[in-house]
């Protein structure tokens, strides 16, 4: 076995890449949860009775917060696949150049969409950054897929 | 270390399984994602104002639209912990032929609940894909606690 | 490459730790799945038209239901990103003694938080419960950022 396809990061140059990124996309997604509590405790806007100092009129929904939680659940959608589909990836034993695009083309579409979400940009801006995550997610599992069996 | 339980495709046949049955089941939640997205445009029914052409009036709800997102949403409750708990079953050195059958019970188990969803198919057709992939899931962790320590 | 950075039961007690507490907060976040399914059929509250018997005013929504699927989002915001976050954490070779700490932190953290969702506890005990975990995979994606490279 290659020293390339170990998930060593003393050994393997790409596979210390994909820790770096994953990690980073990962804060991303901590800081969009973060947004969030940020929000509801500065507009007094909350979805449990026990958040909400007891006061019921304080349940209620705001469409800024509802936009965060939706952006959350897109990253929710995509993030996992990629630590996954990125850590298989990983061994299949791309090169360094190869790695270090999809993972680059990934996290930086991830934090595109975050900023096109919450601003919000107009479209076609957080569409066009899902497509780059999404399409570095397929190649990542086409590529796992070609060195598989059923 | 016994070669079966190395994370190789070159070495260890039930990782390449593995690999296979993670990345296909990734690839079908993509297309129930881009499903949403194809029934968003067709109907004109959107969630962001900025998606719906600056028209108010299709920023709304539709209910196939909503049975689709529920789909996408139980793939996130069950295909994340399939893939981690899949690669730590790995490395607990299974025979091909359980790992096949656990690979394919719950890659099967979920296609079959996205087709049962969306169709909608009859119940119980749902509740009992949806249980074989949640036990597929039960069993691989029970195999890797057995093999772990507190 | 030291034997404590393989992803080896056999080989690497650290590992060993975290493939446990990886299944065992899995297992959990399955409990709070049932919980919902156990609510549904005992209060006959049902989301699709096919799984309330084709009563139509059986699809209806209950405030306990949303707690749960509001506390079984609040896993999918957290524990997938720790499952990867702790194997990768694992590979940066850490001592025994501080992995330990992590991973019962976080999976204590996660058993807390659901107990505190689904009582309800007043608050800050979920809060509380919450941001341990969520320092937790801080403080794994901080390790392994500085392990990493750009």
């Amino acid at each position: 076995m290659a020293a390339s396809t170990l998930l060593s990061f003393s050994d393997n140059p790409v596979f210390r890449l994909y820790a770096t990124y994953a990690s980073a996309v990962v804060l991303k997604m901590t800081f969009v949860a973060f947004q969030t509590g940020r929000l509801r405790m500065g507009r007094k806007v909350f979805i449990n009775l026990e958040d909400a100092f007891g006061k019921k009129e304080l349940v209620r929904r705001d469409d800024d917060i509802e936009r965060v939680r939706r952006c959350h659940l897109n990253d929710l959608e995509n993030i996992p696949s990629f630590l996954v589909l990125g850590l298989l990836y990983v061994l299949t034993g791309p090169s360094v150049f190869a790695a270090t695009w999809h993972f680059r083309a990934f996290v930086a579409s991830r934090f595109f969409h975050t900023v096109a979400y919450l601003t919000p940009l107009p479209q076609p801006a957080r569409l066009f950054s899902y497509m780059i995550g999404v399409v570095t997610n397929i190649s990542m599992a086409v590529q796992v897929l070609m060195n598989g069996q059923l």
